[in-house]
């Protein structure tokens, strides 16, 4: 689908010097007006600076712009830490004519090295300079770490005749566990809509999107999601049938980035959406769909397109949920591989072998004990993952 | 330390024919007289027949043999798996003239297969005719799947001028995880106690030893651990002294034959000691030392050899127990690597990346809030976990 930006937002990536490839790695985005703004950020006990100050920052509900590196997590650096995020909201600030209050902060990279804060200073101007409503693609870059494609959704939605725009970017790797918003992303919409209602919105995409993915079940200390409504396209969402619809296209764009970021998860070849019916309540499913996402094992029987389903009951049985084994029946897309607990042999077996070489498939699991149900993405565990965190820093 | 063997105990192992390669996959202990016995097993709500079996027989306390086979785990196979378990415990029984209560089972391989049980049935009396005190290589040998050495340890005691030996064996390289006994092992030794008793100190010596190791994070469906104890040596174990003697020995054998099972982990090359210390609780502390062995990143990173201490406090930070960042000191050995949740510069990376190099070390995290702590060891994660996972049934 075409990407042509969310009216009244104008974006810029540049490279400042931070990532020793030369890369984009300072990107902004900038609305024109002052917008509603919402967050929801990592539930990790030890938070990076930028996610600190963003968290005090949208209690006012408003922001006008987002300054953000990638090359480095400006974590754990302590007051310094604390400081450089100041400076560089400041600048971002100073060159937008905006109060400093106004300007959100995200950084994403390597944790316990100091912010090469001048690097961004000096590039302040440039970037600026820069913002321009197609200058999308060059931020998305600029927010890339391990990341090998940028990501990019937008969705129109109608109402009353008139059109609202939601344009979200991401990035996302590694350390993405389904637990709050495992990533950065931004999301730019022109609905207007109360910081209240936009913080509930957000929350609720999240939950059916970015909480429902998994890389490598680690959690970074970074992530950050925002949603900055400028009310542009004189929508206003104040009844229930245009809250459902901007809701619709919302968590229509936050569960397509979220696929995408799995996809792209590092050294990860396929998609895979793990699906959990027929258990005793909803919860129990996610739980048994977040083990079986999360299995080392079974993530690199997916990588060697092995269809070792001995391994998806294997974690079914220890995500501490009550099991009956001669219950189940395991699906591979459409064919079946358990049937009551037992393998449905050979010829099946050759089937889902052929879906195992698929790039996206899905992995049923039926309980058949009661209606929960729940759907989580995951990704295979490939030679390439260990490779890339081996020698992240080098 | 040299291996003789527990007095009163003979070995075999043989190659029946399970395993493609032509390895020795079934194996036999027998106890020249009944003796106590007593189980820990796995806690996955998925259970290998064996599994299912043995627990049901040990209520007696009481065994004088155990068969068992690697090449297939014998589980999920339903109601002819268990009729598999029965008939090798079966042959077994009739070979050595026991009662068949007397004889108890273990398998581990790949799940969901069926037991490939006249192969089993066609080997038992060559394996019952190589019974021998000496056999213990033999059966260490047949018991492994990707284990890459077998794994003896055996302890001696003394008390009242009477010397009493514990002998153990251990397979078990993938699907390891503190939760229960994640493995299969078996205890040999000729002090005399009741199998309540011996119940105990096998759920204590486990705790402190097989607990406290992680591989991969998945849990099998076989993990079995069995304690034997056949009387020989006359001392009987009832008073606190004696137990207390006998229980330091039991831990010992346990602890070296998890921090082999570690070391030996799939694709391992590293076996770390992960020390939490100045929780507010030991169970906090144990949370954290989980979350921080099992993190993908942290053990991709020291595979590397990559002193990305970064990692372990974005593990920590994850491991839903309060943190202040601000106290964290964090060593690789004796190397200081963080102070108070900041970097200690280049000098110590340099001496960290010394220590990573290294086949065993140890990563202490030190909390500073109050007394609680914990250990647990852990491996690195390697290129060939994925190889060997990826094609485990190939």
């Amino acid at each position: 689908m075409e990407i042509n930006g969310c009216p009244g937002f104008k974006f810029a990536g540049v490279a400042a010097g931070i990532k020793k490839s030369g890369d984009k790695d300072l990107g902004i985005i900038f609305s024109e007006v002052p917008a509603s703004v919402a967050g929801v950020f990592t539930t990790n006990r030890i938070q990076a600076a930028p996610v600190l100050l963003d968290k005090e920052r949208i209690r006012s509900g408003m922001g006008q712009a987002v300054i953000v590196n990638s090359g480095n997590a400006n974590c754990c650096n302590g007051e310094q830490g604390m400081q450089d995020a100041l400076t560089m909201s400041g600048r971002a600030a100073s060159g937008l004519n905006l109060s400093e209050q106004m300007v959100l902060v995200a950084s994403t990279g390597v944790i316990g090295q100091p912010l090469p804060i001048e690097k961004i200073e000096g590039a302040i101007a440039d970037l600026i300079n820069a913002l321009h409503p197609d200058g999308l693609p060059d931020f998305a870059e600029a927010i890339m770490t391990t990341d090998t494609v940028p990501k990019i959704v937008e969705r129109k939605g109608e109402l009353d005749d008139k059109v609202f725009t939601v344009t979200g970017v991401a990035k996302g790797s590694g350390m993405i566990r389904p637990d709050m918003a495992t990533l950065l992303c931004f999301v730019m919409t022109d609905v207007a809509a109360s910081p209240a209602f936009l913080q509930d919105a957000l929350r609720t995409a999240a939950e059916r999107s970015f909480n429902r993915i998994t890389i490598d079940g680690d959690t970074s200390t970074n992530d950050t999601a925002l949603l900055m409504a400028n009310g542009l396209s004189q929508i206003k969402l104040d009844n229930a049938h245009r809250i459902e619809a901007f809701q619709t296209i919302l968590d229509d764009v936050l569960l397509e980035l979220a696929k995408r970021l799995v996809k792209d998860g590092e050294g990860a070849t396929k998609l895979i959406e793990i699906i959990i019916k027929g258990a005793l309540s909803d919860r129990d499913a996610r739980q048994i769909a977040d083990t079986v996402a999360h299995s080392n094992l079974l993530k690199t029987a997916f990588f060697g397109e092995d269809a070792n389903w001995g391994r998806i009951l294997a974690a079914a049985g220890r995500a501490g949920v009550p099991l009956e084994a001669d219950c189940i029946d395991v699906y591979f897309d459409d064919v079946q591989m358990v049937k009551n607990g037992l393998g449905c042999g050979q010829e099946a077996e050759a089937q889902a072998t052929q879906v195992l070489k698929k790039s996206e498939f899905r992995v049923t699991v039926d309980l058949k004990r009661g209606k929960g149900n729940a759907s989580v993405f995951t990704c295979d565990f490939s030679i390439d993952y260990v490779k890339i965190n081996a020698d992240y820093r080098s």
